[in-house]
């Protein structure tokens, strides 16, 4: 293989492909980025079989040929290599020589006759979403998840399709965050649990444009994101995924408008007063006009009021403080609602269209003032 | 005590003295910022006896008094106030409000009668540097002092005044740093030995303006540096300091002229070479006109050559890549010029004017092409 590209589009395929390589593997092929010259282009793969990455880069191919290369050396040579045309060579023993400029590495590659590339991708049920949008709605879900859970289905997100509308759901056992989207046209119905590493890591390659797509192409075991010229594989979660509609109420007894940022301000100043991983709730007094948030603990008291829009009932309820931030983070709203039930019925901040959903359970507290 | 101030200056001031609390200690008043409030001022200290910090904020006190609040959480708190006037006072049993808009927090301080002030400072015997030039000279030089090692000493750096000079090395086993900088004005002679700790702490809290000064007092045990209204006290090292004129020899048998930056980045390419721990010299071949730099290691090989102006002898040499690099990045100069004697003897990076030395002993390396 004799290849010459770009040090800048070499850098950026080698990064988008590093996602898929895993920090600790059984398995030592699974540590090599597969690079692929055919005549007119190079592929580079990284997969280790849960989610795989490939993604095509410019380059001039003078002797096709292929060679598995350590993804981490391959990755810090081509980030310091001078900002000028890069030349990757090898030998019928996969010697590797990477030279730009004056600069010559050699490195030991393989045949990488072990390699699993990916799993073909069936093209025929596909959705489009810009990708803007599916940065976005990753990042105002994602937060709920619990990876480590014992319920594999909760370390993933529902991407549920239904006509022109995309449901992301994510939940862990205190809240549920839901976030719908409209898309461009109508589509099959279709619903899937999508792993929460394989999210986390196509909203950190996807480059986030406004104006351009990422296909997702739904498989039976599989789901696919297409963008650009890179492909990302993923295996599905098995099995069916919670019923989220019974679990949800819109029934209320309190509802409040108040403005976000104060409230998220609010929250965390009164965090700080609780330690790591001390589960102090913050009490929040809600009467006419007035929210008052109170929080005690070993350090110290801290108490603070916020005017609102109140209906309905007076309510003292508590949170755990880092679900409301979480929630209130990634909420664009400058005002928002929040209605309230009981003190031991969850809280739901929503819009009136419908368009974002964030359920939290409340935690018992004990009322000293 | 009841005083307001603004939050910004109360941050600025909480922040400066924070510097001076410990981490970790046995002492649990050291942990506390001792805040003062005469008719006039504010003065906050934090002293954990090797070092100690004192600031005078701009506040209008209603009621003089005193109180020590525990410093991590003092700073936690004013950081997340909003940016405003705080309010703090504290009962006769030193329950410390602080209170900012809506926001009122309750902390439980102390009277404090175990804090140990700074020691007094003679202001007899001073030197003025500015703000910018003492940062500098700290960066310069710091990453050469090692603060584990048996000998105290070499955890310092020696600040020398010889009229209007002054001199700071730094060393380690492996290497000597020095930059010698003119003062505005000539002073008597002095020679001290600064803890690093104390080195790393004032440039991090002092400005850097460079038409500022910082006022340095010599005292027989400690050394203050004022500027502003912040004033840093801290032990000196015990001891003479290392014979290092006598360390240092002017006689060479090679020169080269190199650009600095080219240098810099042909070694931190071939780091990426060498595992962390793994100390696998850089070899260093000069010849006329041109320097190649090796490196073999288990990942693979580099090589790469430079452009250099030479005169005397070709040399072929190992340094530990780390020490080239340490000195590099604080050169300013775009063209540098290194001494060489032989492979066993220290190369000398410095420039004609004895602004900068920088002293690095090579090491030993087997010759395998």
């Amino acid at each position: 293989m004799k290849i010459t590209c770009s040090k800048s589009k070499l850098l950026e395929g080698v990064q988008i492909v590093s996602r898929a390589v895993p920090n600790k593997t059984t398995l030592d092929i699974m540590q090599y980025i597969m690079v692929e010259a055919d005549d007119n282009f190079v592929k580079m793969t990284a997969n280790d079989t849960d989610m795989g990455i490939e993604t095509i880069i410019e380059a001039t191919v003078e002797e096709p040929g292929k060679v598995a290369l350590e993804a981490k050396i391959f990755l810090d040579i081509v980030r310091k290599l001078p900002d000028n045309d890069v030349l990757i060579q090898t030998d019928e023993r996969f010697q590797t020589q990477i030279i730009c400029e004056n600069a010559k590495f050699n490195i030991i590659g393989k045949e990488g006759e072990d390699f699993v590339y990916l799993p073909g991708v069936e093209k025929s049920d596909s959705v489009e979403i810009s990708q803007y949008t599916l940065k976005e709605v990753i990042r105002q879900t994602i937060f709920s998840i619990n990876e480590n859970d014992n319920n594999k289905q909760i370390g993933g997100e529902c991407f549920e399709i239904k006509e022109n509308l995309l449901r992301v759901v994510a939940l862990d056992g205190h809240r549920i965050s839901i976030r719908r989207i409209g898309l461009k046209k109508s589509y099959t119905g279709k619903k899937v649990i999508i792993p929460g590493k394989a999210l986390n890591e196509i909203s950190k390659i996807v480059p986030g444009d406004a104006d351009k797509d990422v296909t997702i192409y739904f498989m039976d075991n599989h789901v696919a994101f297409e963008f650009d010229s890179t492909l990302m594989v993923a295996r599905l979660i098995e099995g069916d995924y919670f019923p989220i509609d019974q679990m949800l109420s819109s029934d209320y007894e309190t509802k409040i408008h108040i403005h976000k940022q104060s409230f998220l301000n609010c929250i965390d100043r009164a965090t700080l007063l609780v330690k790591e991983g001390d589960k102090k709730p913050v009490i929040m007094n809600i009467t006419d006009e007035n929210l008052q948030l109170k929080i005690n603990s070993t350090i110290g008291s801290m108490n603070e009021s916020i005017a609102i829009n109140k209906t309905g009932k007076d309510i003292l309820i508590g949170f755990n403080p880092k679900f409301l931030i979480d929630a209130l983070r990634v909420i664009e709203d400058e005002e928002i609602d929040i209605y309230l039930v009981n003190s031991k019925s969850p809280c739901y901040i929503k819009d009136t269209d419908g368009k974002y959903i964030y359920m939290i359970l409340p935690v018992n507290f004990t009322t000293v003032s």
